[in-house]
This record gives C-alpha cells, sequence and structure tokens, in this order.
C-alpha cells in the first residue's frame, strides 16, 4: 500500500501500485452521495485514468449499506439550480466510470439503493454477497429513480426495471445476478477473495488492449449493429498492428508467455 | 365498483375508484383483436390516461385465451388499405398502453400469441399462471408476426425471438418469466392475489410520481446511454423540486408517512 | 445429398435440396479463419441467398474446435492495410449472415472462441453440445476481441459481456444458453437430432414469409421501437395480402393444412 488516506468527503483511497480501491467510508450516513462526495470521486477517478501505473480499480464500502443514494438532508427545500448541479454531477461520475481506461469493479456487501444501485450498474463489473440487496425506491419518497433507470433498464430489461421503478420493492443478490445486474453472488466471506480473483483474470493482461477494448466497448454499445461494426472494425484493424498484440501474437505462436510492452 | 359494462366490442370496463380494469371478454373468438375491438381499447385506454382518479389499468381475459392475435376473419381475401388500418390501429394500441401516465398489468390465464403475445409485452407488467402459453405463430399462417416482435424482441433478446418467430412454437410462462417477456409466473388460483398485490405495492405512491417516471421509462429507453442520461437528469431535477418530492422528502427526514398532494 | 464437395479453403459444402450444410473441416487448424476462409464462406452464402431451392442453412465443425476465430500466422507481422482487409472480411461475413434470406443456424461442438464465437453470436439460431464452451480470449494476445463484442454484448447484455471481454475466460454452454447467446444445450449425442428438429420446426412454413421476416428482424431490431412499428407495419401489412398469407389464412379458417405457393 503506498498510498492511503481519509478525505473529508467519507471517502478513503489506497492504491497497492496496480489497484485503486474507493471505499465509500461514511456508514453512519448509508454512504450518502452528497454533492460533494460525488464530485470528489469523479475528480478521483479522472486522476485515477492519467495514472501511469494504475490498471483497475475497485469501489467497495463500510458499513450495511453500500450506498443509500443521493444526500436527501441536500434536497430538502432545494431550488432548482441547485437540484440540477446535484443530477449534473451524478451523471458525469456515473459517466466517468465508462471514460476511464482502467475496468471498474463494485464489491458490494449491502443494500445499494437509487444512485448507489446506479452506481453498482455503471461499473464495468460487480460481485454482491448473498445478503446485499439492490434497489430504485425513488416512488417511496416522490422522486422517481429516472437516473438510476438509464444504467440498469439496460441491464435487466424492460419489464424487470418497471417492477423495480414503480414498486421500489429490492431484489436480491441472486436476482441481481439472474437478471444481469450484477456478475456474480458470493458468500459474505468469500467476497474479498472473489473481487481479487476477477482482478487477477484482468491484471494478467496488458493495460494498453484493455483500455482500447474498454473505450470501445462503450462507443459501440449504443450504436446500430452496422455503424457498431463499422466503428470496432477500424478499432480493431489498428489494435492488430500495435506493438503489444504483435508481441502477443508472436508469444502465442511460439508458445511463450508474452511480455507486455509498459 | 362505480362502473362497469359490456360494451359492443367484446370489452368489458370497470371501475373500482382507483384500479381500472379491462377484461377481454369474447371467449368464443379466443379474445381476438378485432379493428373494432382494437379501436375501442384505444379509446379507452386515451379516456382512461385523462381520468382524474384513476392510478393503475388491470388488462385481463375470460376462457382459455388471454388473446389469439388479429381476427382472421378480417384480413381474408383483404385489400392493402385494409390491412394497413388494422396494422395502424394495432401499433396505435401498443404505443398508447405506453402513453398513458397510469402503470398498464396485464393477468394473462391461458394462451397469448400473436397480437396477444405483442399486447403481454406492449403492458408495463405482466403476471401470468403456469399454465399459460405465449407464441408468435404467425409462420403458420404466411403472416410472419413483424409488429408483434418489436417488444417481444425488445424483451427476450435476439435468439430467443428469432427461435418463437421463426418456428412459431410456443414457450411456457417459466420460460416467460426466465426470458423478461412477464414479471412472474403464479398458480392458477393465485393470479387475482398476486396482480393484487402487485397494484397495491404501485398504488401505495404518488400518480403524479408514477406519471413522471413511467414516461420519462419509455423517452429514455430507445435513445443512446449519454442521450437518455441528459434526458432524465433534467426530468429528475425538475421531479425533485415538486412538491411531491418535497413532502415525500421532508417526511422521510421527519420519520413520518409521507401525504401524497392530490 | 445432390451437391457436395470439400473446397480448397477447410470448407465442406452440402445440399439436400432443402437444407444447406456448411462444414468448418479444417479441424488441425482448430477451424481458424483465415481469410480466404472468410471470404469462401461470404461467397458461398450470397449464392445460398439466390439459390431457388434453398430453405435453411446450417453451420457445424469437424474436429474439437467449433472455430478458434482469425489465423493469427496471418495477422504476426501484419502491415495495417493487410489488417483491414482481414477485419472487412470478417464483418462482411458476419453481415452476409444476417441479409441473406435464409435461417442459420449453428450447431456447436466444441469450442467457439473470438471470431469463431461471433459466428455463433451472428447465425440466427444456435444449438450446442453441454462440453462446448464460448470465449472471447483476444484480452490474452493484446487484441480485443473488439468485433466480436458487437453481436456478443448484444446477445448477452453489458455486464456479461464485459466479463468475458476483460477476463477472455470462457463460459460454459449452459451459461451461453441461461444469457441468451445460444438457444439450447444437448449432450453430445444428441446434437444432430436437436438441429433436425429445429431445423423441421421451421422447414414446414413457407420460405417466402421466413425470407420476409428474417430481413424485417435485423431492420427493426436496432431502431427506435416507434420507428420499428413504422417500419414493421408496414412489412406486416403488405405481408398480410399476399398470395401465401393469404392461403395460409383461408386453410386456416378452413381448418385444413395449407398448401404454399413456390
Amino acid at each position: 500500500m503506498t498510498d492511503s488516506g481519509m478525505t473529508d468527503d467519507g471517502l478513503r483511497f489506497s492504491f497497492d501500485g496496480e489497484i485503486e480501491r474507493i471505499t465509500l467510508a461514511e456508514p453512519g450516513k448509508r454512504n450518502a452521495l452528497s454533492l460533494q462526495k460525488m464530485q470528489a470521486l469523479t475528480a478521483h477517478l479522472k486522476a485515477i485514468d492519467t495514472s501511469a501505473s494504475a490498471s483497475l480499480v475497485i469501489i467497495d464500502a463500510e458499513g450495511p449499506a453500500f450506498s443509500a443514494g443521493h444526500d436527501l438532508g441536500e434536497m430538502c427545500g432545494i431550488e432548482l439550480e441547485a437540484s440540477q448541479e446535484i443530477f449534473d454531477a451524478c451523471v458525469e461520475l456515473m459517466a466517468t466510470i465508462h471514460d476511464i481506461r482502467q475496468p471498474v469493479i463494485a464489491a458490494v456487501d449491502g443494500i445499494a439503493t437509487a444512485a448507489g444501485c446506479q452506481l453498482v450498474a455503471a461499473c464495468d463489473l460487480a460481485v454482491a454477497t448473498d445478503t446485499s440487496t439492490f434497489a430504485t425506491p425513488g416512488v417511496r419518497i416522490g422522486l422517481f429513480c429516472s437516473t438510476p433507470m438509464v444504467p440498469i433498464s439496460r441491464a435487466v430489461g424492460r419489464k424487470r426495471a418497471m417492477q423495480m421503478l414503480l414498486t421500489g420493492n429490492p431484489i436480491s443478490a441472486a436476482t441481481a445476478a439472474d437478471w444481469g445486474l450484477i456478475n456474480s453472488v458470493v458468500s459474505a466471506d468469500g467476497l474479498d477473495a472473489a473481487v481479487d480473483q476477477l482482478a487477477a483474470d484482468i491484471l494478467r493482461w496488458s493495460s494498453h488492449t484493455i483500455g482500447v477494448g474498454k473505450a470501445a466497448f462503450y462507443e459501440q454499445i449504443d450504436q446500430s449493429e452496422p455503424d457498431a461494426y463499422e466503428f470496432t472494425k477500424r478499432v480493431m484493424s489498428s489494435n492488430a498492428v500495435d506493438h503489444v498484440a504483435q508481441e502477443g501474437i508472436s508469444a502465442f505462436l511460439d508458445k511463450r508467455e508474452p511480455e507486455w510492452p509498459a
């Protein structure tokens, strides 16, 4: 651990030379995503993007709530302009998770609701303990989870998203995995090992290649299939001639381990 | 029940002061969606949309078929113009289900085929008995289920939609739930209770909020993720400052039950 | 079998008067999709499209690999222009599978990786043995599976696609079926029977109708729902008045078997 520390925003950052870990560390506030916390998360993610050594990001949390979503205290009696600032910051945070070159894994142990559920949906990958739950309960306070539904409806499909949104009822981690909202479910004492294994399965490969692929993934996912093919065939034909792929292909043909260029 | 009656079109409408129930009540015709019936359904749904007191719609059916789709008697020897009128009416009906402000639940007990299956897919939510089946059997009469495939392919995905469309073979209710075409499967004697519970889980919340969210859902679902976020962040920041959300947020912070404004 | 033969490209073509069978028959090269082989596949599929008698296509393979993807020998030391030619040919092959009027079924018994997994994803339908596996392992050689991810991410969803792409780890046939990448899983000795049954369930219907529907399916799948409805309602209202549908509707109303026009 070469760098670690608690910020003023209820966040703890640490870096082991390869993995950047972001811990939501304000359990007394159920890891509410205050405006300040969202801005700090976005700024930190943007810094990670330009870091030469960071290859992967893990977002985890302290306490029984991964995150209960926005800080409602901030929204009581709010004016439109301040409300817009909050949702601008929220969308920028979610977009930044997609925009940075490193894969981002959510490690969930507890409830993830509203913008907290959105945060899980926005991560590239997610693992959760079997007692975790996921919900979009905005209807319960008259505030429909309209921004959370963007990544959630794209993950679980229309009928299931509508059920979550219209009732506000939580789904179990097992259901979330079955519906594609998260990648896998583990027992409480297996979360660290499962996340570490998933991270290790990615860290074996070239960060350059991962970055090229992650950027292409989100660029193509919203395009029509013909447009997506036009785009990705350019990406992949360029990727094939780069020095990383050429080393990988040579190593494969020579039946040796590749040595990824820095 | 303050209003109830059988229309000329094989439909029965009833209203309990909160829930509008539409019953496909022409079992002898397997609840075929004749042109007249589709137009009557659309007109009734549009009237519900402007009703001050209706908060939710349930569509159910009498007899062994929820609906067998279009009335083939109407299509025998038909001219192009009349054919276009039928499919225009069909698409208008399906679009109207999305356009009205109230959630629409399909309560299915029996077979739902072709436009009948499309009707289930078009509803916001759907519950079915375990003996219900779903199919797009148009290929069997040389009339590919091209309009039904629009919502069905978006619900179940490409390979599964292709299998249903190319073979015409039915899928069970359990498979339909597994694939996301419907929300849940219950035993025959549990359908009413399950639908009532789902309705109750929605009716607890403000109709205003539900209407805002439902409209935003269908607006964002076809957009690219960045466009969907741009749109929904405006919706949600406005929603947050409205009087319903402000009451909901205040009640939550005060640990009391909200009193939804009319 | 009226026509059969091995091409120079590691492909075997056969035709039984109704079904065109394409066999990847270069097991010693793990059925690598060389540039020449992809071009030969595309040319053959385009010829099938214009064949009067071919009603369905089955793609199967010899040996333990359905296909291991591109021929890496071709890519070692490659220049950009040659790389672009390979990926142009790959995308043209996948697009051609969608463009031809006949349904294409992948019959998979073994590993399907990278462009081989993409080939399965691109087919209209797919059946696999329970020992088959599917992977996008490009990261392992520094060449992210950017074109394979186009159909794969559209089949399995974002989180699952990301997991496959970022780790390169294979998924089982059971998982592939659960995620919608393939239609069904069978035991090794049940593959032929399952594919034959699926083919028979399609061959009962008019090739004209199947062709109309398949073309409409891929046209509508990338459109917004309102645009897809505008398009498909024109397709279906025209389909309803054509002579095949009129025979099908008449036969149905007369309770007799239809006689599909040639």
